[in-house]
Protein backbone atom coordinates (compact mmCIF):
# COMPACT_ATOMS: atom_id res chain seq x y z
CA UNK A 1 0.00 0.00 0.00
CA UNK A 2 1.54 3.31 -1.00
CA UNK A 3 0.53 6.10 1.09
CA UNK A 4 1.56 9.95 0.08
CA UNK A 5 1.31 12.14 2.78
CA UNK A 6 -0.20 15.74 1.80
CA UNK A 7 -0.26 17.44 4.68
CA UNK A 8 1.90 20.27 6.09
CA UNK A 9 4.43 19.45 9.06
CA UNK A 10 3.66 21.92 11.82
CA UNK A 11 5.88 23.79 13.63
CA UNK A 12 6.85 27.27 14.69
CA UNK A 13 8.25 29.35 11.81
CA UNK A 14 6.03 27.25 9.12
CA UNK A 15 4.23 28.85 6.28
CA UNK A 16 0.88 30.33 7.49
CA UNK A 17 -1.32 32.24 6.03
CA UNK A 18 0.28 35.55 3.76
CA UNK A 19 3.15 34.93 6.19
CA UNK A 20 1.45 36.73 8.99
CA UNK A 21 3.33 36.54 12.32
CA UNK A 22 0.18 36.02 14.76
CA UNK A 23 -0.71 32.94 12.82
CA UNK A 24 2.46 31.02 13.84
CA UNK A 25 1.51 28.05 16.11
CA UNK A 26 3.86 27.91 19.51
CA UNK A 27 4.73 24.76 21.04
CA UNK A 28 5.18 25.22 24.45
CA UNK A 29 7.09 22.69 26.82
CA UNK A 30 5.21 21.29 29.91
CA UNK A 31 7.56 18.87 31.09
CA UNK A 32 10.94 17.64 30.49
CA UNK A 33 13.09 14.70 31.40
CA UNK A 34 15.24 14.87 33.33
CA UNK A 35 13.90 17.16 35.32
CA UNK A 36 10.38 15.62 34.85
CA UNK A 37 9.99 11.57 34.59
CA UNK A 38 8.21 12.32 31.16
CA UNK A 39 8.33 14.58 28.31
CA UNK A 40 5.13 16.55 27.71
CA UNK A 41 4.13 19.38 25.44
CA UNK A 42 1.14 21.23 24.53
CA UNK A 43 0.23 23.64 21.49
CA UNK A 44 -1.35 26.70 20.46
CA UNK A 45 -2.44 27.26 17.32
CA UNK A 46 -5.06 28.73 15.29
CA UNK A 47 -7.51 26.09 13.93
CA UNK A 48 -6.55 26.76 10.60
CA UNK A 49 -2.78 26.36 10.31
CA UNK A 50 -1.39 23.99 7.93
CA UNK A 51 -3.51 21.47 6.10
CA UNK A 52 -7.28 22.14 7.74
CA UNK A 53 -10.93 22.08 6.43
CA UNK A 54 -13.77 24.87 6.60
CA UNK A 55 -17.27 24.39 7.68
CA UNK A 56 -19.54 26.64 6.47
CA UNK A 57 -19.12 28.89 10.17
CA UNK A 58 -16.06 30.01 9.11
CA UNK A 59 -18.06 32.78 6.96
CA UNK A 60 -21.60 32.13 7.92
CA UNK A 61 -23.01 33.37 10.92
CA UNK A 62 -25.44 30.13 12.08
CA UNK A 63 -23.26 27.65 9.52
CA UNK A 64 -22.72 24.06 10.65
CA UNK A 65 -19.52 23.19 12.83
CA UNK A 66 -16.93 20.90 13.06
CA UNK A 67 -18.89 17.88 14.98
CA UNK A 68 -21.19 17.78 12.02
CA UNK A 69 -18.64 17.35 9.13
CA UNK A 70 -19.29 13.83 7.24
CA UNK A 71 -16.46 11.66 7.43
CA UNK A 72 -17.49 9.63 4.14
CA UNK A 73 -17.10 12.77 1.88
CA UNK A 74 -13.78 12.53 3.65
CA UNK A 75 -12.63 9.35 2.74
CA UNK A 76 -13.16 8.98 -0.63
CA UNK A 77 -12.25 9.09 -4.55
CA UNK A 78 -10.75 12.68 -5.55
CA UNK A 79 -9.18 13.77 -8.46
CA UNK A 80 -5.43 15.58 -8.84
CA UNK A 81 -4.58 17.78 -11.51
CA UNK A 82 -1.85 20.11 -12.06
CA UNK A 83 -1.91 23.42 -12.20
CA UNK A 84 1.28 24.97 -11.81
CA UNK A 85 1.41 26.88 -14.90
CA UNK A 86 -0.98 29.36 -13.33
CA UNK A 87 0.83 32.47 -12.45
CA UNK A 88 -1.63 34.18 -10.35
CA UNK A 89 -5.85 33.30 -9.65
CA UNK A 90 -7.29 29.84 -10.97
CA UNK A 91 -10.18 30.95 -13.00
CA UNK A 92 -13.38 29.24 -14.57
CA UNK A 93 -11.05 29.07 -18.07
CA UNK A 94 -8.89 27.43 -16.92
CA UNK A 95 -10.46 24.42 -15.30
CA UNK A 96 -13.41 24.27 -17.72
CA UNK A 97 -10.68 21.60 -20.12
CA UNK A 98 -10.59 19.47 -17.07
CA UNK A 99 -13.05 16.15 -16.68
CA UNK A 100 -14.62 17.66 -13.72
CA UNK A 101 -18.33 15.54 -12.91
CA UNK A 102 -21.24 15.74 -10.53
CA UNK A 103 -19.65 14.29 -6.88
CA UNK A 104 -15.42 14.56 -7.65
CA UNK A 105 -13.61 15.45 -5.08
CA UNK A 106 -11.09 17.58 -6.98
CA UNK A 107 -7.69 18.66 -6.00
CA UNK A 108 -5.31 21.06 -7.06
CA UNK A 109 -1.59 21.65 -7.31
CA UNK A 110 -0.81 24.76 -7.85
CA UNK A 111 3.02 26.99 -7.70
CA UNK A 112 1.90 27.26 -3.68
CA UNK A 113 3.32 23.40 -3.17
CA UNK A 114 6.74 24.49 -5.37
CA UNK A 115 6.69 27.70 -2.77
CA UNK A 116 4.38 29.98 -2.60
CA UNK A 117 2.07 28.92 0.23
CA UNK A 118 3.01 31.54 2.94
CA UNK A 119 3.36 34.34 0.30
CA UNK A 120 1.03 37.26 0.60
CA UNK A 121 -0.24 37.08 -3.24
CA UNK A 122 -0.29 32.92 -3.16
CA UNK A 123 -2.32 30.78 -5.75
CA UNK A 124 -5.78 31.45 -4.80
CA UNK A 125 -9.39 30.00 -6.81
CA UNK A 126 -11.38 33.08 -8.26
CA UNK A 127 -14.92 33.29 -7.62
CA UNK A 128 -15.99 32.55 -11.27
CA UNK A 129 -13.79 29.27 -11.12
CA UNK A 130 -15.08 28.69 -7.86
CA UNK A 131 -18.68 28.85 -8.94
CA UNK A 132 -18.06 26.68 -12.29
CA UNK A 133 -17.25 23.83 -9.43
CA UNK A 134 -20.07 24.59 -7.45
CA UNK A 135 -22.34 24.40 -10.64
CA UNK A 136 -20.65 21.10 -11.60
CA UNK A 137 -21.93 19.92 -8.24
CA UNK A 138 -18.72 18.81 -6.95
CA UNK A 139 -18.38 16.72 -3.23
CA UNK A 140 -15.41 18.58 -2.43
CA UNK A 141 -12.49 20.96 -3.42
CA UNK A 142 -8.30 21.07 -2.08
CA UNK A 143 -5.94 22.73 -3.11
CA UNK A 144 -2.07 23.89 -1.13
CA UNK A 145 -3.12 26.61 -0.71
CA UNK A 146 -3.81 28.38 3.23
CA UNK A 147 -7.44 29.63 2.08
CA UNK A 148 -9.23 29.26 -1.18
CA UNK A 149 -8.85 33.34 -1.69
CA UNK A 150 -7.01 36.16 -0.24
CA UNK A 151 -9.16 37.90 1.81
CA UNK A 152 -11.37 39.12 -0.99
CA UNK A 153 -14.56 41.12 0.32
CA UNK A 154 -17.08 39.38 1.02
CA UNK A 155 -15.44 36.18 0.11
CA UNK A 156 -16.79 34.84 -2.45
CA UNK A 157 -14.76 31.96 -3.58
CA UNK A 158 -15.47 30.55 0.17
CA UNK A 159 -19.38 31.04 0.13
CA UNK A 160 -19.48 29.66 -3.60
CA UNK A 161 -18.60 26.36 -2.02
CA UNK A 162 -20.07 26.87 1.71
CA UNK A 163 -23.34 27.51 0.77
CA UNK A 164 -23.51 24.15 -1.19
CA UNK A 165 -21.76 21.85 1.64
CA UNK A 166 -18.42 21.25 -0.52
CA UNK A 167 -15.86 20.52 1.77
CA UNK A 168 -12.77 22.98 1.56
CA UNK A 169 -9.78 21.32 2.36
CA UNK A 170 -6.79 23.93 2.59
CA UNK A 171 -3.21 23.40 3.27
CA UNK A 172 -2.10 20.66 1.17
CA UNK A 173 1.45 19.98 0.34
CA UNK A 174 1.12 18.71 -3.07
CA UNK A 175 4.76 19.05 -4.29
CA UNK A 176 5.52 15.36 -4.38
CA UNK A 177 2.54 13.43 -5.73
CA UNK A 178 1.42 13.45 -9.56
CA UNK A 179 -2.10 14.07 -11.28
CA UNK A 180 -4.13 11.28 -11.07
CA UNK A 181 -7.35 9.39 -9.55
CA UNK A 182 -6.36 8.68 -5.77
CA UNK A 183 -8.20 7.37 -2.56
CA UNK A 184 -8.28 10.74 -0.32
CA UNK A 185 -8.08 10.52 3.44
CA UNK A 186 -8.72 13.16 5.35
CA UNK A 187 -9.65 13.01 8.58
CA UNK A 188 -9.94 16.50 11.42
CA UNK A 189 -9.89 16.49 14.58
CA UNK A 190 -13.49 16.41 16.08
CA UNK A 191 -13.30 19.99 17.71
CA UNK A 192 -16.84 20.72 18.79
CA UNK A 193 -18.62 24.13 17.80
CA UNK A 194 -15.75 24.76 15.80
CA UNK A 195 -15.30 26.87 12.13
CA UNK A 196 -12.47 24.66 10.84
CA UNK A 197 -10.09 22.45 12.57
CA UNK A 198 -6.46 21.03 11.63
CA UNK A 199 -6.38 17.29 9.73
CA UNK A 200 -3.99 15.19 8.57
CA UNK A 201 -4.11 13.75 5.17
CA UNK A 202 -2.90 11.27 3.14
CA UNK A 203 -3.19 9.98 -0.85
CA UNK A 204 -3.21 6.62 -1.68
CA UNK A 205 -2.96 4.97 -4.66
CA UNK A 206 -5.29 1.72 -4.36
CA UNK A 207 -8.84 2.51 -4.52
CA UNK A 208 -10.11 -1.03 -3.88
CA UNK A 209 -11.94 0.46 -0.89
CA UNK A 210 -14.18 2.16 -2.81
CA UNK A 211 -14.59 -0.29 -5.66
CA UNK B 1 -18.92 2.05 3.56
CA UNK B 2 -19.67 2.22 7.40
CA UNK B 3 -17.39 4.50 8.80
CA UNK B 4 -17.25 4.34 13.42
CA UNK B 5 -15.74 7.29 14.52
CA UNK B 6 -13.53 6.47 17.35
CA UNK B 7 -12.42 9.78 18.32
CA UNK B 8 -13.26 11.50 21.82
CA UNK B 9 -14.66 15.28 20.87
CA UNK B 10 -12.32 18.02 21.51
CA UNK B 11 -14.39 20.75 23.54
CA UNK B 12 -13.81 22.51 27.22
CA UNK B 13 -14.93 20.30 29.89
CA UNK B 14 -14.56 17.50 27.83
CA UNK B 15 -12.73 14.05 30.06
CA UNK B 16 -9.13 14.47 30.71
CA UNK B 17 -6.44 12.19 32.17
CA UNK B 18 -7.33 11.76 35.78
CA UNK B 19 -9.75 14.58 36.20
CA UNK B 20 -6.84 17.70 36.31
CA UNK B 21 -8.24 20.65 35.55
CA UNK B 22 -4.94 21.84 33.64
CA UNK B 23 -5.35 19.35 31.01
CA UNK B 24 -8.53 20.77 29.91
CA UNK B 25 -8.16 22.49 25.95
CA UNK B 26 -9.01 26.16 25.52
CA UNK B 27 -10.96 26.94 22.57
CA UNK B 28 -10.19 30.87 21.97
CA UNK B 29 -11.97 33.35 19.90
CA UNK B 30 -9.73 35.54 17.35
CA UNK B 31 -12.56 37.03 15.10
CA UNK B 32 -16.51 36.33 15.68
CA UNK B 33 -18.91 37.55 13.30
CA UNK B 34 -20.86 40.26 12.67
CA UNK B 35 -18.14 42.45 14.09
CA UNK B 36 -15.25 40.73 11.71
CA UNK B 37 -16.37 39.33 8.51
CA UNK B 38 -15.44 35.61 9.43
CA UNK B 39 -15.27 33.14 12.26
CA UNK B 40 -12.14 32.08 13.74
CA UNK B 41 -10.95 30.70 16.27
CA UNK B 42 -7.66 29.29 18.35
CA UNK B 43 -7.16 26.27 20.39
CA UNK B 44 -4.84 25.61 23.38
CA UNK B 45 -4.23 21.96 23.93
CA UNK B 46 -2.20 19.29 25.64
CA UNK B 47 -0.87 16.97 22.44
CA UNK B 48 -2.20 13.94 25.33
CA UNK B 49 -5.81 15.05 24.73
CA UNK B 50 -8.16 13.24 23.59
CA UNK B 51 -8.07 10.66 20.93
CA UNK B 52 -3.64 10.64 20.72
CA UNK B 53 -0.88 8.78 19.67
CA UNK B 54 2.91 8.51 21.65
CA UNK B 55 5.48 8.74 20.48
CA UNK B 56 8.95 7.15 22.40
CA UNK B 57 9.86 10.73 23.02
CA UNK B 58 7.32 11.08 25.69
CA UNK B 59 9.47 8.35 27.73
CA UNK B 60 12.71 8.03 26.32
CA UNK B 61 14.89 11.14 26.43
CA UNK B 62 16.00 10.61 22.87
CA UNK B 63 12.97 8.74 21.58
CA UNK B 64 12.12 9.53 17.95
CA UNK B 65 9.06 11.93 17.65
CA UNK B 66 5.78 12.40 15.55
CA UNK B 67 7.02 13.31 12.04
CA UNK B 68 9.13 9.72 12.07
CA UNK B 69 5.71 8.31 13.15
CA UNK B 70 5.04 5.43 10.17
CA UNK B 71 1.62 5.83 8.53
CA UNK B 72 1.32 2.42 7.15
CA UNK B 73 1.25 1.09 10.57
CA UNK B 74 -1.86 3.33 11.29
CA UNK B 75 -4.35 2.33 8.33
CA UNK B 76 -3.62 -1.11 9.07
CA UNK B 77 -6.26 -4.13 10.06
CA UNK B 78 -6.80 -4.40 13.82
CA UNK B 79 -8.78 -6.60 16.38
CA UNK B 80 -10.93 -5.31 18.90
CA UNK B 81 -11.61 -6.92 21.84
CA UNK B 82 -14.12 -6.03 24.35
CA UNK B 83 -12.62 -6.37 27.81
CA UNK B 84 -15.35 -4.10 30.07
CA UNK B 85 -15.83 -7.01 32.36
CA UNK B 86 -12.40 -6.00 34.05
CA UNK B 87 -12.21 -3.68 37.19
CA UNK B 88 -9.11 -2.07 37.73
CA UNK B 89 -6.42 -3.35 35.64
CA UNK B 90 -5.74 -5.69 32.56
CA UNK B 91 -3.74 -8.80 33.54
CA UNK B 92 -1.60 -10.82 31.40
CA UNK B 93 -4.25 -13.51 32.19
CA UNK B 94 -7.01 -11.52 31.30
CA UNK B 95 -5.36 -11.09 27.64
CA UNK B 96 -3.83 -14.80 27.50
CA UNK B 97 -7.42 -16.60 25.67
CA UNK B 98 -7.35 -13.88 23.11
CA UNK B 99 -6.12 -14.59 19.45
CA UNK B 100 -3.65 -12.55 19.70
CA UNK B 101 -0.59 -12.82 17.08
CA UNK B 102 2.28 -11.20 15.59
CA UNK B 103 2.04 -7.81 13.95
CA UNK B 104 -1.73 -7.33 15.17
CA UNK B 105 -2.93 -4.07 16.09
CA UNK B 106 -4.96 -4.43 18.98
CA UNK B 107 -7.85 -2.38 20.12
CA UNK B 108 -8.81 -3.00 23.95
CA UNK B 109 -12.72 -1.68 24.58
CA UNK B 110 -12.83 -1.68 28.65
CA UNK B 111 -15.68 0.14 31.09
CA UNK B 112 -13.64 3.48 30.17
CA UNK B 113 -15.96 4.22 27.39
CA UNK B 114 -18.71 3.47 29.57
CA UNK B 115 -17.84 6.48 31.58
CA UNK B 116 -14.50 5.91 33.70
CA UNK B 117 -12.18 7.66 30.73
CA UNK B 118 -11.25 10.91 32.78
CA UNK B 119 -11.65 8.65 36.08
CA UNK B 120 -8.19 8.94 38.54
CA UNK B 121 -8.71 5.07 38.97
CA UNK B 122 -9.00 4.49 34.75
CA UNK B 123 -8.54 0.68 34.14
CA UNK B 124 -5.12 0.66 32.79
CA UNK B 125 -2.83 -2.14 31.26
CA UNK B 126 -0.72 -3.76 34.15
CA UNK B 127 3.15 -4.56 33.29
CA UNK B 128 2.87 -7.87 32.71
CA UNK B 129 -0.37 -7.68 29.97
CA UNK B 130 1.90 -5.03 28.46
CA UNK B 131 5.10 -7.15 28.78
CA UNK B 132 2.66 -10.61 27.04
CA UNK B 133 1.87 -8.29 23.88
CA UNK B 134 5.19 -6.99 23.66
CA UNK B 135 6.84 -10.56 23.50
CA UNK B 136 4.06 -11.36 21.23
CA UNK B 137 5.26 -8.27 18.73
CA UNK B 138 2.17 -6.76 18.18
CA UNK B 139 2.19 -3.69 16.15
CA UNK B 140 0.32 -1.16 18.26
CA UNK B 141 -2.44 -1.25 21.09
CA UNK B 142 -5.23 0.78 21.12
CA UNK B 143 -7.44 1.57 24.25
CA UNK B 144 -10.07 3.80 25.39
CA UNK B 145 -7.63 4.78 28.28
CA UNK B 146 -5.80 8.59 28.17
CA UNK B 147 -3.20 6.87 29.12
CA UNK B 148 -1.89 2.92 28.76
CA UNK B 149 -1.27 3.03 32.62
CA UNK B 150 -1.99 5.67 35.84
CA UNK B 151 1.37 7.20 36.41
CA UNK B 152 3.17 3.84 37.75
CA UNK B 153 6.83 4.99 38.75
CA UNK B 154 9.04 4.76 35.84
CA UNK B 155 5.90 3.99 33.82
CA UNK B 156 6.60 0.35 32.88
CA UNK B 157 3.47 -0.35 30.53
CA UNK B 158 4.52 2.25 28.52
CA UNK B 159 8.42 1.47 28.01
CA UNK B 160 7.17 -2.16 27.51
CA UNK B 161 5.59 -0.39 24.41
CA UNK B 162 7.86 2.33 23.52
CA UNK B 163 11.13 0.39 23.76
CA UNK B 164 9.91 -1.78 20.46
CA UNK B 165 8.26 0.39 18.76
CA UNK B 166 5.03 -0.66 19.23
CA UNK B 167 1.93 2.19 18.34
CA UNK B 168 0.20 3.64 21.64
CA UNK B 169 -3.01 5.26 20.46
CA UNK B 170 -5.24 6.24 23.58
CA UNK B 171 -8.03 8.14 23.92
CA UNK B 172 -10.06 6.13 22.05
CA UNK B 173 -14.49 5.91 22.16
CA UNK B 174 -15.37 2.57 21.55
CA UNK B 175 -18.63 2.25 23.28
CA UNK B 176 -20.88 1.76 20.05
CA UNK B 177 -18.67 -0.30 18.84
CA UNK B 178 -18.65 -4.27 18.81
CA UNK B 179 -15.66 -6.46 18.95
CA UNK B 180 -14.54 -7.96 15.59
CA UNK B 181 -11.81 -7.09 12.70
CA UNK B 182 -11.73 -3.63 11.01
CA UNK B 183 -9.78 -1.53 9.12
CA UNK B 184 -8.56 0.90 11.53
CA UNK B 185 -7.29 4.52 10.34
CA UNK B 186 -5.76 7.29 12.97
CA UNK B 187 -4.25 9.81 11.56
CA UNK B 188 -2.06 12.61 14.30
CA UNK B 189 -1.74 15.93 13.40
CA UNK B 190 2.68 16.32 11.84
CA UNK B 191 3.94 17.91 14.54
CA UNK B 192 7.54 18.33 14.36
CA UNK B 193 9.92 17.29 17.15
CA UNK B 194 6.69 16.24 19.52
CA UNK B 195 6.07 13.36 21.96
CA UNK B 196 2.13 12.97 20.98
CA UNK B 197 0.13 14.39 19.00
CA UNK B 198 -4.11 14.56 19.10
CA UNK B 199 -5.58 11.89 15.95
CA UNK B 200 -8.64 11.36 14.56
CA UNK B 201 -9.33 7.69 14.24
CA UNK B 202 -12.15 5.36 12.57
CA UNK B 203 -13.07 2.04 11.91
CA UNK B 204 -13.95 1.22 8.70
CA UNK B 205 -15.98 -2.65 8.28
CA UNK B 206 -14.36 -2.93 5.04
CA UNK B 207 -11.01 -4.71 5.04
CA UNK B 208 -11.03 -4.86 1.66
CA UNK B 209 -8.13 -2.08 1.02
CA UNK B 210 -5.83 -4.66 2.59
CA UNK B 211 -6.82 -7.44 0.98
Amino acid sequence: MIIHDISMPIYEGMPVYRGRAEKQPRHLLDKQMPEDSINETSIHMNLHTGTHLDTPRHMMETGWTMEDMPLHKLITRCKLFDLTWVEDAITREDLSGLPIQADDFVLLKTQNSLGRVGDADFVYIRQDAARYLAEKGIKGIGIDALGVERDQPGHPTHLAFLERDIIILEGLALKDVQPGDYLLIALPLPIRHAEGAPARAVLLEDLSLLS
